[in-house]
């Protein structure tokens, strides 16, 4: 058993974590490592909103250009219909390296730059993490996500599988509260709209994948878990805002070929950590879902193929960005604005 | 809203408290305010049981007597039947002065002192911690166990509403892990068994009362909410051991005729505070008791009137008292000797 937080970056803790060195965690998870060397990461979506459910023409050229153009540690395409009903796609890109990322925007900045059209609305959120702010989690061997980008994963770690797990496992947690500070402001310059969130706002990426489930546990997933999974996603995307969840998208990962996979996740913004914290702990719909997934993993035990992963960030104001082009009013942060 | 610890035990923090300053508990909770000169508390629970359902004469006498034995700053009585089947009459008293205790004890030392009877086991388990080793935590303005001795209630407190507030609302928390150390010893001299358990043994007392509910309330207190409760404490006082539960009762609170009264409360010895914490927010027993509580005071609002309740002490080793005269091995801390 090893701390999820490698040795390079352990400090002497001011801020006690939740959990004691003889704790057990209930089953075994791991973390991403990541080469010493490497000090900031870019987490960036692209997304392309559209009232129908195909992409008009300047969608699906901007997303044409986009994939032609390369760049970035590793990248993913994936569909969600939003708060508005209005489908999107987002490419997902990481970088593990900032620098690189400033270049290549640099040099292919045309997604929010415009002028918005009427058949589509351009978005770019992006947290650059350095990694003392971050933390990742694997219920197995197979990464996603930043964690494409690693050297390899730890092996067991002790800090997950109790609530705070997440706090606890982020490098800066050791002296630092993570609390949120000071208020979304929002910039307007010709048809785009920039938003500065709060500081330490907080990012999930909180996946699954049911590709090697058949029988009963591929039934229980999609007829028991996914459905409460679901609602929780659906009160976040539609009744979040008073709890601090600021944005939230349940995503289907694609397939190259624009198929859909047995791959998703949810996808928030959150004030701050404290405040992804209580709804996980207590709200109603996280109580469910821990509930429906607890009953799952102990009934499959160790042979469950479900595979589960996450990735929480808490942000500095300077490390975000947020453009929206052209759309809807509820559109990501754009709906704090209200 | 404040700190659920008073002004006069709070000292500078080397362990950090879970939740930030603006935390905002999700619905109102109180702690018993004692009188700053009290030190510390008596918690005893004197025990007799046996197979027959009524009690033999034997325990009929000495429940007698000790219904004679005025001392203590309150008293009640319960009943239960343990983990094998034995009925089981406690009576708790509170003192809030130890000396005051060991005098009353010399005087009347009658219960554990024996002979040992076949037809009846007696024992006597307590708890004797300084106010920085316990806390308390009320639904409502109706005081229960050890708060009857407080001059009065706090006002809202602040830690609450999350998994760990226990732990928060200790003073001694502030400083200490509260972790158990040390192992589980017997002594035996001639009937009377003592056990000494380890260093920070984890008492919790959690109670509901639901005289004043009806109709609708009633019913779903009755038909929904108690038989999920009971199934999570059948399954402490069953097959706890394993995750640090040394014993657990769940008893009913009797009236001065001896009926049974609407307050029942489960009553549980601990390894530790953690193993305590690591049930509460993990276990699927004791999620589905939350569920299902959460649901029922979602459901009803502010109009709920079941009352609930809690303390919980983590006592050092020199503060409890174990002694079993002629009980079945698997009476309370006997349990883990096997």
């Amino acid at each position: 058993m090893e701390s999820a937080i490698p040795p390079y970056l352990t400090v002497e803790r001011t801020r006690s974590s939740r959990k004691s060195d003889t704790f057990q965690p209930p089953y075994p998870s791991f973390s991403a490592r990541f080469d010493p060397s490497m000090q900031q990461v870019v987490m960036a979506y692209f997304g392309v909103q559209h009232a129908s459910q195909d992409p008009p023409p300047v969608a699906e050229a901007a997303l044409t250009r986009l994939a032609g153009t390369a760049g970035g540690a590793h990248r993913e395409r994936a569909r969600y219909v939003d708060e508005a009903g209005y489908h999107t796609t987002l490419e997902i890109r990481y970088w593990t390296n900032p620098a690189e990322f400033a270049s290549w925007l640099a040099d292919n900045d045309f997604w929010t730059t415009g002028p918005a059209s009427p058949e589509a609305g351009f978005f770019l959120e992006a947290a650059q993490p350095t990694v003392h702010r971050f933390e990742t989690l694997f219920s197995n061997d197979r990464v996603e996500g930043i964690a494409v980008a690693a050297d390899k994963l730890s092996g067991e770690i002790q800090e997950h599988g109790y609530w705070g797990g997440a706090r606890d496992r982020i490098p800066l947690s050791q002296t630092d509260t993570l609390a949120p500070f000071g208020a979304v402001s929002v910039h307007t310059s010709g048809d785009l709209v920039t938003v500065v969130p709060n500081g330490n706002l907080c990012l999930i990426r909180s996946g699954q994948e049911w590709s090697e489930t058949d029988g009963d546990e591929r039934r229980m997933y999609l007829e028991e878990v996914e459905p409460v999974l679901r609602a929780g996603m659906d009160f976040l995307r539609d009744d979040g805002l008073p709890i601090g969840c600021y944005a939230n998208r349940y995503v289907r990962v694609l397939a190259e070929d624009g198929s859909q996979t047995d791959k998703s996740f949810g996808l928030s913004w959150w004030r701050g950590l404290e405040d992804l914290e209580t709804w996980s702990e207590s709200h109603p719909t996280h109580v469910a879902i821990f509930r429906v997934a607890m009953k799952y993993l102990s009934t499959m035990g160790p042979a469950a193929r479900l595979r589960l992963y996450h990735e929480v960030t808490v942000a500095e104001q300077s490390q975000t960005r947020f453009e929206y082009l052209g759309c809807h009013a509820r559109t990501g942060l754009l709906r704090t604005l209200r």
